[in-house]
């Protein structure tokens, strides 16, 4: 007789929900995205919902509809009533026993969560400190999956040294991004971030933060720092759905300028809050 | 108010199940382990429980007794009644709120499939056809972790090619370890395999194949094989702990020797069950 057990508890197989035999789970079979509201408007929702596709097609899931997606995401976000949310979603491959490969008719799952998004004053005026870490990941970082253990280890990393995030740096010495974040350097008139490559992951933000960039006249150059580049920086700053502008101002316990957030980040954090 | 949605179905986000809050679908944050049993006795449990517990310390779960957890295998594998089992459990981080940080005091989740094991005289006297692919995992393979979207990506990529395994091929054009098991070639009179790394996982089968190689008189060497080599190999085979030594009779589309499982491989298949 095939038995489970969840935590001391034995349950036959067959009397197990599809929580528990989520592929999700098993092998983090299963892509993500994390959107934002603000003041009662979801912010690109179609780059998001585009990125969203691209990352099922990349691992293969192929019976979901986009727009079923969208619906659902709005629905949810009515029904919370939260002016600025965060809503957070995945697909799994779906639920069967545990084989690395899967039935074609398998049915994927979705889960979605809405939340608000806390009060983010301090860390847009005060700005936040970054430790680096070795960069563990997988090598298909544009397919924003549910793989993230590297990435929470890394976020324990820089939690232990006081920091708030984790920047990641490959075997070749270069940043990457940060575990949950785009990475961005303002050095002089030239605003510098890491190019989209199969390790970084086309972020939504960073898109607009580059924007913002030309915007206000600064030069953007997509080529990979180093952390002593990131070290010598005028201005450092990382890109993130839920806060989207947010000033580096300690880089691994080194303080960046005077410590404070820089005049051209100040100016792209206004300059973002005109495009949403 | 805090919304979930789960397929088309809006939760209040208090009513969900510990389930759907769990971190192992989030990130993957969690460690499994596979043991098998031979005729109702579950082989080399010690030594894949050492493992788990390396595993649990490695990504920072400490509030685990692994006298529990052998209980646990214990009393599942009992209750199943089953004499040819295959034991799967994996512990996750636990279940909170997704945020990439935990609480300390989160307690893990701990999950349990026994079931029966297909018979294997098919793959044992035929053996198996495998294909390359690249190593896209994450740069801790000696963690057995629930992050295995590379592999299951790998092994989707093998059963489209008509081959039951992936053999994975890191950036240096060197093989690393198959997608669930550790890769052997026999040259002459030397059983070559990948040195333990950060890069593969310390294998329980890896070691006892190593042992039963030893016994039959091979000279082993840990060294990693490029596809080319591995192609001109006499003999290859897989180490699983579901099917121990598997023959591997054709690479990438090209027979080994005759295509047939070689004479060494036939007699470590031998020597393994002496072991069980």
């Amino acid at each position: 007789m095939q038995i489970a057990m969840i935590d001391d508890k034995l349950v036959p197989a067959e009397e197990l929900e599809p929580a528990h035999l989520d592929r999700g789970v098993y092998f983090g079979d299963g892509v993500y995205e994390v959107v934002r509201s603000y003041d009662g408007k979801i912010f690109a929702l179609e780059e998001h919902l585009q990125r969203f596709a691209n990352s099922l097609a990349a691992i293969e899931i192929s019976a979901v509809d986009i727009n079923e997606i969208r619906s659902r995401v709005q629905k949810a976000f009515d029904a919370a009533g939260i002016a600025n949310a965060k809503i957070y979603f995945h697909i799994t491959r779906g639920s069967a026993p545990r084989s690395h490969t899967w039935e074609p008719d398998l049915k994927p799952n979705f889960f979605l969560m809405v939340t608000g998004l806390p009060d983010n004053t301090e860390v847009k005026t005060k700005g936040i400190a970054v430790s680096t870490h070795p960069d563990w990941r997988w090598k298909r970082c544009d397919v924003k999956s549910l793989n993230l253990l590297p990435n929470v280890l890394a976020r324990a990393d820089a939690d232990r040294k006081g920091c708030e995030e984790a920047i990641f740096v490959d075997e070749a010495g270069l940043i990457t991004e940060g575990a949950a974040s785009a990475f961005f350097a303002v050095m002089g008139r030239t605003l510098q971030t890491a190019p989209l490559s199969a390790n970084i992951l086309p972020s939504i933000t960073r898109k607009f933060a580059i924007q913002a960039g030309k915007k206000i006249g600064l030069d953007i150059v997509e080529k990979s720092l180093t952390p002593p580049q990131a070290r010598r920086a005028n201005e450092l700053f990382i890109a993130v759905t839920t806060n989207d502008i947010v000033p580096v101002v300690k880089f691994d316990g080194e303080l960046i300028g005077d410590g404070k957030p820089g005049k051209h980040t100040k100016l792209l954090v206004q300059q973002f809050r005109t495009l949403v």
